[in-house]
């Protein structure tokens, strides 16, 4: 963030930290050096960049702003062996700004789910900023509209609803799809037949609202079919109560009021 | 189904009927009519075909096959009108096979959720097929089979099996959407932030089990984050209980077995 080409250092060797590196490889933000616990991990980062004990943090130079990507639980720990003069950053949905004790600090939370093997499409990867004051900002606005065309500074309560929100359309939905595969395997049927009407689930929503979107037995408040998807279910419990609670939800929603 | 390209009648005039239309019309099947109770809507339908009311439905010529496409409930009613000697597939995921009463019978059950407005990609659409006696079954196969590559031959209760896994997948997902979008509303954040994940978490199961792919406070067991989103919840009654149901079940999957 001095000079033509921003120059950032990182902390973290795990998914997070992974796609960032690539993605600065790929935009040319220079890499300096990641800070890892196990060092070993940094040989599938883009190279050029030089792996750091994270012991080396305490002696962290200050010039280059640092960004923590590492689990939540772990980011005050870190952030506390980083000089207070530093310039830190963090990639947390649910942890607050303030959680770093550096004067200088900012938070740039990408709103995706990464895995190691999958490829993130960036372009319009919203990128979730905030910063503790105006030059910081500038630096963490400058960086993220490198990484992406999609960027939105929101203070650390709306992320905070943000990630809560994420939650239940990734970790949930995802559940959803477990008990839907359990299901089809204890019938032995395969899960993938079902991923085009997934696929298809995920982008109606693009251009409708859910409510509007919405369709089934208990959409139509069909009790014959709920009472014969219900018994189909008597020995999966799991799926069963989440039929039960969503298909009396989805009624009430759309015929009680 | 007689002569060098296949001819076929339709019942219906909703979204399925629809989109077989223009499916047909764009691999060179031929409609040649199309029954419905409401006429003015076969005018949103690909030219040529002619439209006929319900009433009509008594005199069908038995030698062109007869596609029902119309809600569950209203398939024994409109299966009744049809001459026995006639050749008619029905293509609902739930309605037995028998409850067609000619005793050529067959289905032909698109696994897709179809709107009107939302174009449908046929070349991987699962077609689930079963038919009563090999001569219609050999019709239906080679129907199916100009319409999609992903042919599937299942009795009719596998296909019930496999219709409840669909409702969870895209009913119950498309809720659990809502819940999101209605939380987010409630504190003015705009719901298109969350497209991106919705499009990775449905795409991340097409190489890693449902199980593999899991994340989030209720995987890793986080009490913490998981007591401060129920208490983010606390005037969301529906997305409170679906929250605490589902984390409840993802714990109990990944820590107690």
């Amino acid at each position: 963030m001095n000079g033509s080409a921003l120059t950032v250092d990182l902390v973290g060797s795990g998914n997070v930290a992974f796609h960032l590196a690539q993605r600065f490889s790929k935009v040319g933000v220079l890499l300096r050096s990641v800070y890892a616990r196990d060092l070993s991990k940094i040989k599938t980062f883009p190279s050029g960049c030089a792996p750091l004990p994270f012991d080396d943090l305490h002696a962290h130079d200050a010039t280059v702003p640092l960004i923590i990507a590492v689990s939540d639980d772990a980011i005050p720990a870190v952030a506390g062996k980083i000089p207070k003069n530093c310039t830190v950053l963090h990639t947390s949905g649910s942890v607050p700004l303030d959680a770093l004790p550096q004067s200088k600090r900012g938070v740039l939370y990408p709103l995706q789910s990464f895995s190691h093997a999958q490829e993130i499409d960036w372009t319009d990867l919203p990128l979730i900023i905030e910063a503790s004051e105006d030059e910081t900002g500038t630096h963490v606005d400058q960086l993220a509209n490198q990484l992406s065309n999609r960027v939105v500074t929101l203070t650390s309560q709306q992320r905070l609803h943000l990630h809560l929100a994420a939650v239940i359309v990734n970790n949930f939905v995802n559940h959803l799809f477990g008990l839907s595969a359990g299901y089809l395997e204890s019938k032995q049927l395969p899960f993938d037949l079902l991923q085009p009407l997934i696929r298809q689930t995920a982008e109606k929503i693009v251009n409708m609202t859910p409510v509007a979107a919405q369709t089934g037995p208990a959409k139509r408040n069909d009790q014959t079919t709920i009472k014969r998807h219900l018994d189909m279910l008597e020995n999966h419990p799991d799926a069963r109560a989440v039929y039960e609670l969503l298909s009396q939800q989805i009624i009430r929603l759309h015929h009680e009021r």
